[in-house]
């Protein structure tokens, strides 16, 4: 509170941008280096302006990377302002090129493209942490799409405030607890001119739509407050799922045994857990064997060879078969 | 195979409710007798029809309860139409009368009068199962209701095929995977006639809302087969929450002790749980001691005293107070 008094005209949003900011840096060690993923909008402008205000009140090195995609006529005038932009704040402000690939529509493709790119550039830039903008809304948005998909916990789950990946490099996001329209407020209040990127408001876009015409409806039909309520599911369901990969990581050693052709798991293991982990544990060997993500119903098919047998024959699957061989179930390439 | 040659110009809508209803009793005991709730609209006329046909030919003995509230014009003749029919199908038909409360609001106070109105006839007709008409829509609806409370899995994992009750009785939803629609074609195909109640047109109501004016703009902006994935979703969450209760209730007895005005939970095994399990046992202890409900902040903080302990003093919850005593978390009434 001293904090308040001592800035009495700090704009609230900045001052929830900075606490949040400040919060998701707080066990980086000090001397650390952090890039803020900066596009220009509302969202990276507001994390890239706190981040330049607390992060060497931490100790910490910042700068910021801006990918220019080279998809869209004057993107590379659109990265060069947020650049400018950064370093005015007192970042290390990089630009880097993307090839964008077509792999999974043009969404995707952009988003593994930066991704890559993001990752690269950490690694040049020496940084243990790349900070993303994504808000509360994001995830929401996020849970949305995940729930038309209806693979359960899993697709609901949204993104994680803070991954590491296989190198040791961390992906933070801080405001995934604060609402857009205050990172909006945040460069109002602080007279950071916003880029408003024109693919945010394509229609073709499933994420879009989600949120021009599905949110809306939700909190009209629904009651306020359905965006947080969709974070909050996100939250509880992250929680849920690490809780079974550390049970399952804790036991599946046990249970698997790797052959010449495939991979066989205990039929008594497999009955002898609740569903929710019998389940997890036959998509996990599939998919770790044979790089193939199992349907519900072809998990339960699966599943019904060590709880329901009777004498059923070998069941095909994408890319393997699986059969009850003795007191276990093979898994064998096709 | 045989059935469908021997029955030739069976509607494919008819065909799809009896194998619903058939996979629904096959573990009753022969003897048992089941109840179908039956309102006279079409999803419990045609798991009324269903049941009449399949129930003899598994040895169970059928009939069907129709409750009239009392709620609007003429119920008394709706009751009274559909017992008839029910009749007219074979089934011991019969029509209760329910007194409505009015905790929770109208919608909330008719389904708690009618559960037990149900409950108090099912036993009267020395029922061991009551069978409900929820639809996979009805499901898909549950879930959306839920996911605006957002509670995490505990309320997007919608209404159970199979529930037993504390006396045994088992209330099953046999048509759980059936789409409303295939019931309309259903009572079509079989010449009932249905009854169309004015309160599933009454906006005021949120479930009412979710089906007219939100699950059609989700179908219409995330694609068709919407409705599927939310109980898709559904089944798998609650599977999630069973794997968490089986977990809890193996250990619970081990962690907890009562005390004269409260109860204590070991901090050494809040700690060593997954956020998820030790969520879960702070909520559960609470509720089971006080009978309160403790909101995920409230149980967050609760569950820093155990993992962030920095001698924070007691926390204030709804009936209760907590507070870190040597290695134990006391719950003591306020």
């Amino acid at each position: 509170m001293i904090y308040r008094w001592s800035v009495p005209s700090l704009s609230p949003a900045i001052a929830e941008i900075r606490l949040a900011v400040r919060t998701a840096l707080a066990d980086l060690p000090a001397g650390s280096t952090v890039v803020v993923a900066l596009s220009g909008g509302a969202d990276s402008l507001a994390l890239a302006a706190a981040t330049a205000f607390e992060a060497p009140k931490l100790g910490l090195r910042a700068g910021s990377l801006t990918v220019d995609h080279g998809l869209q006529d004057g993107s590379d005038a659109v990265a060069a302002r947020a650049a400018r932009t950064a370093a005015a704040l007192g970042l290390d402000a990089l630009i880097v090129r993307a090839e964008v690939g077509e792999d999974g529509g043009p969404e995707a493709a952009a988003r593994d493209a930066r991704y890559r790119v993001l990752k690269d550039a950490a690694a040049d830039a020496g940084a243990s942490a790349v900070l993303l903008g994504h808000t509360l809304d994001d995830q929401a948005e996020t849970v949305l799409l995940g729930l038309a998909r209806g693979s359960g916990a899993a697709s609901l789950q949204g993104m994680a405030p803070v991954r590491e990946d296989d190198d040791g490099l961390r992906w933070v996001r801080p405001l995934l607890a604060v609402r857009r329209e205050t990172t909006r407020a945040c460069c109002t209040a602080s007279d950071l001119e916003v880029w408003d990127d024109p693919h945010n408001a394509d229609q073709r876009f499933a994420r879009v739509r989600v949120r021009d015409r599905v949110l809306p409806v939700l909190e009209a039909e629904l009651g306020p407050g359905i965006a947080e309520a969709l974070a909050r599911t996100a939250e509880q369901l992250r929680e849920d799922a690490e809780a079974f990969d550390e049970m399952i990581h804790e036991t599946i050693e046990d249970i698997v045994e790797h052959a010449e052709a495939g991979i066989s798991v205990s039929v008594a293991a497999l009955a002898a857990n609740p569903a929710a982990l019998r389940n997890r544990i036959i998509r996990l060997v599939v998919d770790s064997e044979f790089g193939v993500s199992l349907t519900r119903l072809q998990t339960l098919e699966v599943a019904r060879l060590a709880t329901d047998w009777a004498g059923q024959g070998p069941i095909d699957l994408p890319s393997c078969s699986a059969a009850r061989v003795g007191g276990r179930i093979v898994f064998t390439a096709r």
